[in-house]
């Protein structure tokens, strides 16, 4: 087996430590005779992971104790739906900065609501979403504002989060979240898909603050944030291997120093690649400087074809999961937490010896 | 670590070839370099392992053409709500037949969505849920009739399904799906969570007929089978390593001789156990003869601390969870595909000593 190198945007790479742990007590979990996956998850075996896995994730990321952490299913996409259900019910009307694709998606499931109406109240369009938008046209009758923080497929990211005054913000942070340091308090509601940064997909996030759960309507049970905090997520049976696995990512995740210190290791990694693309005479970023992703990060050579090629050669030599998203071709490498500074460095010399072939060639 | 016999009603004992698989090669899938929870969801990796998993499920159930499967997530408790949202639209009220605790659930969750009213149409009521009940009353102005073809937690099951003229069935076969033999084409929908006789919690098989699924409304996509169907049940990024467990599941079914053997296996199982209880001067089983569950199998002394003595000796002794559900009590032994007939003989060991030791002591 060669090395590889995983660039994939998700389902990502995990950390090394993380699979061997699940790989060694896979038969038998803490010595029970069982596996986690055959636990009960009324069983005090799972009450522990499930209350170890908060409790880091809450150190981790600062929570303060007014928000609860609820550890779901149906991806982020399924928060499209949940988060206006929830909360759009005064002037069912939400505000949405639009970022790209995945905030579209966010305004599309919000409007199949019924009496439910998304309002874009700032958009990248104007620079193809290279940008993001600078000012947010606020409006009282809003109930809530949908924000982005990090655009998985165009590349952007927020550092600092708009303040919207009087309207608290929904951030989907699935693809940054343990990524970089985001302030809790500057959310009504965080969520995330966990597949990125978090662990094995079929687990979502969602760290919401309590008044706002309160005071929302009696909606069926699983799309009900009152009904699964009442119930701590347990309401029925959890995703308790993807928990099991998130716990242990959390516990890596602190052992590794925690968020600042990983941020500063994702920085470092982001900005090789970034420095690279900016002076290369073949590759190039099409991301605003200042906005630029250090999770995602979209690269292309500006011929579709030399973008095949390299992608084709690079995934033959071990590098796997760097072929652009379809929307908007070339390439991209995803440098989640697990992913390596080596991987970067490896990159960087084929794509430096792929620039010396091919620059001038077409 | 002792020998363990896992009763639990799930999540539940998996088969140990499975799991010995999964440990193997979660390191490196397919000499990939990566494990099967790094894998994208967009890969040909992953599109084998679903397209593999539907097959042999389709195989094993014998699913006919004009049927989709779905992998979802959430649990059936999501199903039970979209089930009504998707097929409720015409009469906007769905008969149910109450067989206790997960299709009064079912009634609860259909109740909340707006405009919809679950119509009981049979109930076991008058016998405390230890009977199914004979007639269901039909009519006309139902969209659907939702069953619970095996109740988990009162030990009651169908063998035959009740005919319901031109009415379609929803049928909850979270407990017994590939445990007994049922015939697909008798349900317009049949759903499950996995985490029985499939897999790991944290995913829903759902078959579903497709006419239904093209006259359904346009809902959001986490809740339109109509769009999950049309993006292969990957809409957004589904639960990756759940679906190549229970791929692997259905491989060992097949293995195993497929659903007519094991529900000779499983037949065998349970009369072992109620032969026992039937002659017990001690033990007895509620549920009436002729409805009684082959999978889950409630048992009481009469006696509640007397109960309560025998689980704390069971469980020491590393028979666990056989603890009754909250509402009902006593004992439940769970005797899912692959729980071994062997463990069944040892409990029988058990509660004999235990009943020789206690009988007339309370």
């Amino acid at each position: 087996m060669a090395k590889i190198y995983n660039f994939s945007a998700g389902p990502a790479v995990m950390p090394k430590k993380v699979l061997e742990k699940v790989q060694t007590e896979l038969l038998s979990y803490k010595n029970s005779g069982m596996s986690v996956m055959e636990i009960s998850h009324r069983s005090s075996l799972f009450s522990e992971i499930q209350e170890n896995a908060e409790k880091n994730l809450r150190r981790l990321m600062d929570i303060p104790s007014e928000y609860d952490v609820l550890f779901l299913q149906g991806g982020a996409t399924l928060q499209f739906t949940m988060a206006p259900l929830n909360f759009a019910n005064n002037f069912k009307r939400i505000g949405f900065i639009n970022t790209g694709h995945w905030s579209q998606r966010a305004i599309e499931e919000a409007n199949l609501i019924n009496g439910v109406e998304a309002i874009e109240i700032a958009s990248g369009f104007s620079s193809g979403y290279t940008k993001l938008p600078e000012e947010n046209r606020t409006s009282e009758d809003l109930d809530y504002v949908h924000i982005t923080l990090n655009n998985t497929i165009e590349g952007t990211a927020y550092k600092e989060v708009p303040y919207m005054k009087d309207k608290f913000l929904v951030g989907d942070m699935s693809s940054n979240i343990l990524g970089q340091r985001y302030n809790v308090s500057d959310f009504g509601m965080i969520y995330a898909g966990a597949q990125k940064n978090i662990g094995p997909a079929g687990l979502t996030v969602v760290i919401v603050r309590h008044d706002l759960v309160e005071k929302s309507p009696n909606l069926p049970a699983m799309l009900s944030y009152k009904k699964l905090v009442n119930k701590n997520s347990t309401l029925n049976t959890p995703p308790v291997f993807a928990i099991y696995c998130a716990g242990l990512v959390f516990e890596w995740l602190i052992a590794e120093g925690g968020i600042d210190v990983i941020e500063k290791k994702n920085r470092e990694k982001a900005q090789l690649l970034y420095d690279f693309l900016d002076n290369s005479s073949l590759f190039s970023s099409p991301v605003s400087v200042k906005n630029r992703s250090i999770t995602n990060i979209p690269f292309v050579t500006g011929n579709s074809s030399l973008d095949a090629k390299f992608i084709a050669m690079a995934t033959e030599n071990g590098f796997v999961g760097l072929k652009g998203h379809r929307l908007v071709g070339g390439m991209r490498a995803s440098l989640y937490n697990a992913f390596p500074i080596e991987g970067v460095k490896e990159l960087l010399k084929i794509m430096q010896k792929f620039e010396l072939e091919y620059k001038g060639v077409y």
